[in-house]
């Protein structure tokens, strides 16, 4: 509801279809939506049970799967969400087989690769809303210690989404200045205080917010309506998402985790090539080895 | 949290502070939105238990209240609320004197006079809610029935939000054009075929999102925005909206109901005269009664 | 330029293409548009001579024509612009078959009548901006004297864009209330001081514009993206726009005239009846018959 | 005017007012906004020759001067337009003591040291457009190269608004990918194909827009524009702006030059330290050099 809401208010939709199986509280959802149709100055909004209700969409966003429990970590609830989607993946490709699917659920690098192979798409059509909320954190972090705009800050963190992602610090930089330019060893352990635990608050960021509320929403939806507006507009802005990242920087693994994209009317347009250094190649590579391992043992 | 998404996706805000007593949930929604502040480019947002956080408002929404329960009658949580508000409203006055006050918590035209009578704030600065979402609602339900937009439909319904609102049928119209000039009986229980139960569903919408999903907030959301937006941009659009109505449509009691006011940044600028004809003047007095006797019985 | 600017700040479009036959000027245009991508999020803006650029446009303003000189009326200009269109429409039915064409330039009502039967489309896809910048003038001046929104006014002018519009007098109303139940006579030249020459300000407003500072952009502009909108986005927005209304309100003739018309993503879905007076039907009658004596004598 | 829309259809004003010695041609350009007040949804628009029509303001955008002709160069324009300034300056200063005033008139450095002194505000409430146009040109055309959005590019234009403006190549980076990291001679002369002009066309860019149309008004509209939201709105975004840098990066004279300055509710709320190298420096203080001369020989 959280990335309807997003959607919706930004604009971007013409069609704002819903699916779900418990389908009294959707029915609630867009009958609630359409009393405040006036506002959105009139977008069709309909939803119930039947994936054919949907026919024809051009993106759909997948936000179903057991929500991640207080404490909870991504990875273990991989099986009961991958039975899940082999209920609705297929459906969704039958019915919407040219559209862009944006996977939102968690571990979502997992799913992503779940949705891809399931749904038989072409790979630049299968991401997953991956790193780029992660992204966001982390650059209101830093913009909220130096007194700067979000918008301003250039961050970027890649990798897996959650515990093990990784953050580009040498790729930080405000208004074009690289903060390793000034302080080499900012955002390490021995770099300079109150910077060394930065990313730490970024990784713990969800799991406070889980801890405090139940379960987080807000951000994750607004995160997304990004990414349905790059593609739906085709803006070709650049956003760490997931997608299928075999053979870049060096991962030999089946695996999807964000790497900076283009996303444009295509989808994933194009990754983009990052500078890492010895340490974040190898962070990613055992995140993917990590993921490769936990995907092995999914039944299918 | 549904009125604070729209005022901020609608980009009308440059502070939002979030006051609750629950204080744990509320900093997980603060730090939630805050997570998506670079989607949102940067709004200063914060909360707390703290009146003192919002000093200097604009503009507060009050929220507050005991949900409405499935099958509750709006005025049955009237004393609750009451109670609730001498603890907020004397705080809210306190911390921002120039404010103007939005009151959404139900029911909402008692509550809009319980707050008005405890700011002791002159009366275009304390509004309601009230049937701004009815009539959206009504709109809605107008416009799906013609195939097309609801902004290109005039009909309001005033009064009492709930069970014994007022639609003003007379001053239905599509693009000027008057429904009563076509069908005069329109709406009525002796009019046309499935035009007589368009109301019935308006009333009834409340309810059914409460009993299909729990409760109601995005539309009510959207509805509250609006309000925002034309106050705080001073726009001068004309709503329905809960005031003070004394001495309006042959109004004897001391007590807020919604009729079509001006809204701009005093507040309620004017209120708007309304043509209402014998019965429809004779339900807006006995909604008025009936609310000034639950006032008379409550402790302050 | 007016066109292009409220279409690309209203975020309406991905990619826009202007076509001029003065290409040096064009390309300073398209130059200063593109310096400012930044700012409008990228879009794709290109220009030039040749009508392939704009292949497979969904819709295609035309805006092409000699401007009104101060004082001209606007049906002098006609012969002159169909020779232009002779040349135009054609290729933009050529490269963009599907598309929906606005026609901008005057007389409006002949030239969508032109631009229609050149260009061999369907009668919905071919639509003119008609009287809703009329109308919108209509509501501004209404608006300003009863001091509210413009939005909280229903107002319409049909017929023919300019000199001999026709305002329905009898469908304006504030926020529901028809103006004529409260002064009959409002709007007539023995009703009450003031109104009687609010007519005469719109018709005169063009003129007076064009007096001033050479020629009317800003509002047209603005007119023209809200039709855009209504298009683009599906919204079944009802406008005042010229169409082909043989049929309609007792015209027996072959023109374009505005009515009001719901407007969707095929074009003009549905022309809404409306309720006119006998002198209404006159005036209309009279412009439609005074149109198709100057249509009879253009040489195609 | 390219302003006064850019400003209006972004909805950053609930009051606009246009001040011009030519009368006639001020009024029928606020006829014409007004004529659209519909479709911007109620801003107050006002004009006229009286400077205390527009008391209060919070912004002050200048835009008055003589505009640059074909091939001349912005310093020769300078005393022409500081005589406009005389007139017009104390008259701001005196109607709206508390505003933020914006230069944009050429030569811009100039200027906005010359509404300076004349005004007698603190430094940080006056600035001018500067090289944000300049640096989003830089930014299009690298963003047109690599194929994604200006707004995934960081590349930044400081010092002298036109002909001696200084492109920090060392700051260019792409999704936080610095290019001078791949291809360290990027931007110079004897660097990769393709690249070494790009400053030029930056430069080049206003000379041919005027050239082509005989003036610029479409991107340094939308320009101002992001500058007003960034202001009003309380942002903190940083953007290259003009203001009073004597001391900065080394520079001794008295002038106003571009160096991105974090803009907020109280103008330039702070200017962001840059790493120039030797020649980037000793080009900043040519600029600031020659400047200074001119302005010795100013007629006050």
């Amino acid at each position: 509801m959280a990335c309807s809401m997003s959607i919706l208010l930004k604009n971007l939709a013409t069609d704002l279809t819903l699916i779900d199986v418990i389908e009294d509280k959707l029915k609630g959802e867009v009958l609630d939506l359409n009393h405040g149709n006036l506002f959105l100055s009139n977008v069709h909004i309909d939803g119930g049970k039947d994936y054919s209700l949907s026919s024809g969409s051009k993106i759909v966003v997948i936000t179903a799967g057991a929500r991640q429990q207080v404490g909870e970590s991504r990875l273990s609830l991989v099986q009961r969400n991958v039975n899940i989607f082999k209920h609705i993946v297929p459906k969704i490709a039958e019915h919407s087989p040219d559209a862009i699917i944006i996977v939102v659920s968690n571990p979502v690098d997992l799913m992503t690769y779940v949705a891809w192979k399931l749904s038989g798409f072409p790979r630049h059509r299968v991401l997953g809303s991956g790193t780029n909320l992660d992204s966001a954190r982390f650059r209101h972090i830093i913009a909220s210690r130096l007194s700067v705009s979000p918008s301003s800050i250039h961050a970027c963190i890649v990798g897996e989404h959650g515990d093990s992602s990784v953050p580009l610090w040498s790729s930080v930089s405000v208004s074009g200045r690289s903060l390793t330019s000034i302080e080499p060893k900012i955002g390490q352990p021995d770099g300079p205080k109150g910077w060394d635990t930065v990313h730490k608050q970024v990784v713990d960021g969800a799991y406070d917010v889980i801890r405090l509320k139940g379960y987080t929403n807000w951000a994750i939806g607004l995160s997304c309506a990004e990414m349905v507006e790059s593609i739906l507009k085709n803006k070709h802005r650049i956003m760490p998402v997931s997608c299928f990242v075999k053979g870049m920087v060096g991962i030999k693994d089946d695996v999807c985790l964000s790497l900076p994209c283009v996303l444009n009317a295509s989808g994933v347009n194009n990754i983009v090539q990052v500078n890492l250094n010895k340490s974040e190649k190898a962070a990613l590579n055992k995140s993917a080895t990590l993921i490769a391992k936990v995907q092995e043992d999914l039944k299918w």
